[in-house]
């Protein structure tokens, strides 16, 4: 049998391994992704988030109420004034193919953070108005992170886009490292995004809800 | 004979081999960042820093002038008034028992930058007020990368810190991901520190040098 310290050694060598994968991936690849999530996604990790989070009223409420997103009807959304939340999140979806995820029930704490955190992503997006390309994903990453606090994935995803620079083109450092600090402070300056009941603010005016969470989007 | 194709395939398979090395090696390992940085300070990330550096006029100027620290007296340093640049880069040198470098001879920018760099970079510390814990180690990374704009060496420092959170402890990401931001939003404030002649300024009060390069030294 293998003692605690062997499955460590043995842990940590994968997760290198899995990260030298990864980087030799392309952007976006979500095998790739998967593999990695699955092996850095331990319960302690979410443990610690959910503790972190659970410091917070909004986030702690979540944990008890569980805020689902439910089955969402794009077509309806997008039919919404242009200005609102759930038109400009249909549009989204629509024209980046993406479909909401499929609702799954949840248990516990962390399956509840993870399903939650997956299903309400695309939201996050908008209301950040970080875009799908690999910078505006990287503010989301380092946003995420910050608001999460020691999310291992967020991490993670940064830390792989920053090694991809060393190795293929370093070039691409500087506006990386600029999209992870713009997302960090927009993430310290906001209030927690996580755990709040979306699907009633379908209809409000984005600006709005991007003024309530003290969203600051700055000019490029 | 290998084609370029492949020399380029096996660089970057050491670089990844080195990072896995740097993650497993504790903080400050001299030998495993000397490694990596053997491999990866090539002549075509210098020379793109070159290019970025002289559209400064200081930094311009340094390339032409080349700027050296020369032999550093930390006892007679030391002796000046408490709050001048000399005496706080001497205390801080012989507090953690630092050499200054020994002064080596330059033939070429890319030369002169590294150089200059290296025999610098201790009282970037001081002018930035970034101490030599992991964080403050860390802020200093995040300056230079932004900067140097794409120093494979500071990303690589900044990227193997994250990944070393990710395999042994992710609750430090978080100070570690602040520490990149407030680096990174102190260089884009300051003035460029590259190509200062510091030697002509060790008698200047620390305060005036920091205002001169609008640094500002945020409350923790």
């Amino acid at each position: 049998m293998e003692s605690t310290v062997e499955q460590k050694q043995k842990w940590e060598d994968l997760v290198l391994e899995s990260f030298v994968n990864i980087v030799k991936s392309p952007d976006g690849d979500f095998t790739a992704i998967g593999q990695l999530a699955q092996l850095i996604n331990d319960d302690n990790n979410f443990a610690v988030m959910v503790d972190f989070l659970s410091n917070q009223k909004q986030c702690k409420e979540a944990f008890v109420n569980r805020p689902r997103l439910g089955n969402v009807d794009l077509q309806k959304l997008s039919q919404l004034p242009q200005n609102t939340l759930g038109c400009n999140y249909a549009k989204h979806m629509i024209k980046n193919n993406l479909t909401p995820l499929q609702v799954t029930s949840v248990q516990n704490d962390s399956q509840f953070l993870n399903a939650h955190l997956g299903e309400t992503h695309d939201i996050w997006h908008i209301v950040t108005g970080f875009d799908t390309s690999i910078i505006g994903e990287i503010e989301l990453q380092s946003f995420c992170a910050e608001q999460l606090h020691c999310s291992r994935f967020f991490v993670s995803l940064l830390t792989k886009n920053l090694l991809k620079t060393i190795v293929y083109d370093i070039e691409k450092s500087h506006q990386y490292l600029e999209a992870i600090a713009r997302g960090w402070l927009m993430a310290k300056q906001a209030q927690p995004l996580f755990g709040v009941q979306w699907n009633t603010l379908w209809d409000l005016p984005l600006e709005k809800i991007r003024r309530d969470f003290n969203i600051k989007i700055d000019e490029r």
